[in-house]
């Protein structure tokens, strides 16, 4: 293999493409599509999202320091893009995209119903990092379609899922699976 | 869709399953497998990693403050779990998984040439959340295959490459593309 260098960029890949809603009531009800997400912390659970000064939900998670972060499949990647791409300012997302805001249980912002997993979460930390300032957040609760929900184990099992993926510029689904976390070492 | 509401957890997938390789003499050489990673600023390029304060990349990290982070692929699957279950305390990571460590442009750590995307890294600051300290970073360079330099446009095109993805417990390639950051409002 042949290597070549590169200038600093941002070249971790695959990332989730999320849905990220936000706002305190219905008349600022909005969504932005985040990719600079992921978890950082297990216990507590921790996430974060990394978002421009300039964009409209930046303000309303800076005010409410609440958020939703709704996963998405292939089935809202149309919406998905379309909400990374235009302006609350401009349009009421929720609307122009025929998605239901429903009641979240621990936040003000309301999650997206048509997503299959939505995950509550409440800002800690605040850090301005250059073009992006980074939310530090604690997931307060989390919502999942229930067909998810494994009544033999009582747990989340979301290997039926198939969260669409962020890579340098595309979307991707998910493709075929390749090994159960630990598969290297089982006999 | 009937909902169900859940304990808080970490549900955000898919997130990219890297090796992070990291020590700064070719004794204490390390890799560890961090799915808890992702980018947090664009210019300048930023990115995390998490890491439990007990494993023993995460001394090794603190001391240098340097570390790769190294893009997967399904030929380096079996190496990316395995690296992620043993400890360096126990095994020479490099040697039982025969891969080769190659000198860095900026930093002290590896670039681990089997891989086709190292970035290095620079810790600016670390965060201690629970289970996890976030490694705050910066991006300090890009070393390629030089298969994805594009000679045309000049730029690093990685749309060939299937980076390996981790979601919830199980390990995934990328499969179709769905569409270019923007398809949604393209005439």
């Amino acid at each position: 293999m042949s290597k070549i260098h590169w200038k600093p960029g941002t070249m971790i890949y695959p990332l989730p493409a999320v849905m990220v809603s936000c706002g305190d009531s219905k008349e600022n009800y909005n969504i932005i599509t985040i990719a600079w997400t992921g978890t950082i912390c297990s216990n507590p659970p921790m996430c974060y999202i990394s978002v421009q000064p300039k964009r409209h939900s930046h303000q309303l998670i800076k005010n409410s320091g609440e958020y939703v972060i709704n996963i998405t499949t292939k089935e809202l990647a149309k919406a998905t893009d379309w909400c990374g791409v235009k302006s609350g300012r401009d349009f009421n997302k929720f609307e122009e995209m025929k998605l239901t805001a429903g009641k979240a249980k621990h936040v003000s912002a309301p999650i997206i119903i048509e997503s299959p997993v939505n995950i509550e979460c409440r800002v800690k930390d605040v850090i301005s990092l250059g073009s992006h300032d980074m939310f530090i957040s604690e997931v307060l609760g989390i919502t999942a379609d229930e067909k998810y929900f494994d009544k033999k184990t009582g747990m989340l099992n979301l290997s039926k899922l198939r969260p669409l993926a962020y890579s340098h510029g595309f979307y991707y689904e998910l493709g075929s699976m390749i090994g159960r976390f630990g598969y290297s070492v089982k006999k």
